[in-house]
């Protein structure tokens, strides 16, 4: 079980089936229904995500309630509110299912112990949290300097299958536009 | 000399000084005048900086020619094109002075041999790695959910120094506002 981990971190250090058992011992599998919240803003947060199966969006309420989509987690994504993940305080951000969804979750606790225990999983991790550093610096760009119509070429061009699997109204959320202004985007 | 990198460092994790002359080994010191360019669009990206003293900007020109700022690196900053240095591939966007700058430098090559025979450097990239990431996601909340009153309070509070530092052009292309919006803004 738990083979989508062992591929993923494959891709970049290998593992004898030791070191992966001893990784999986770290790890708790959770499964969640449509709609389920595993962080809600507010409260705290304990757990970081590997997807295993299905989508969730990581959200922001602003204070008349608007929602705002910072990303948008599936397969093979780890997701958290890591500011409040690593420094123990509340979450500013809500990580909701929109599927069915099937995680791996981990302590910050067992995280440090896995690092300290086991060094070639740093490696794994480091290149994970540049990976997510370059896609927040590139989703950064595309916000200050792309119009709508060109951010909705590049959601569709890198991930084709949200738009079957999310509603317009959260890919609206997602590009900062209105849904009247995403309806009249065409490509 | 480059104490500044051994303190940034062992604010994270110890060394000795064998350690910090086999780090140190893997970086080279340059200097920069106020509007020299580490970084230029278009070019190959062949180092991630340390920032000794001194003054930079992240910028990204769009076709227009208009001019949108991702981050200032001051003192004590990890600055690059990330997607570039680590991908190999031209740069996106460009990192000039502007002030006079001292770095300490580090090519890909040398990076990933440091991290192979010393592990304890990786727990540091992985640290700073995720602070990027935190500070990306931190950013693009901003300004997905900021008025730019509330973006440009965050930012006082957060870098005082800039505002003697930095023009009031370059802060409004920082914020995503004009010029004119800002002179609007006050606390």
């Amino acid at each position: 079980m738990h083979n989508e981990l062992r591929r993923h971190i494959e891709e970049i250090v290998s593992l004898t089936d030791d070191e992966y058992s001893l990784i999986t011992s770290h790890f708790t599998l959770q499964k969640f229904k449509k709609n389920d919240f595993l962080i809600r803003q507010g409260e705290s947060v304990k757990y970081t995500y590997f997807v295993i199966s299905g989508l969730l969006k990581l959200v922001y309420y602003d204070e008349s309630g608007k929602e705002h989509i910072l990303s948008f987690a599936m397969e093979d994504w780890w997701e958290t509110d890591y500011q409040a993940f690593y420094s123990t305080s509340d979450a500013t951000m809500s990580l909701q299912c929109l599927e069915n969804t099937t995680v791996l979750r981990i302590t910050l606790k067992d995280y440090h112990h896995l690092c300290a225990i086991l060094p070639k999983i740093v490696l794994f991790f480091l290149k994970k949290a540049t990976s997510g550093h370059v896609a927040s610096q590139q989703r950064l760009l595309s916000l200050l300097s792309s119009s709508a119509q060109d951010r909705y070429e590049q959601l569709l061009h890198r991930y084709p299958s949200l738009f079957q699997r999310v509603s317009k109204t959260l890919l609206a959320s997602y590009l900062g536009v209105s849904r009247e202004t995403l309806s009249r985007l065409t490509l």
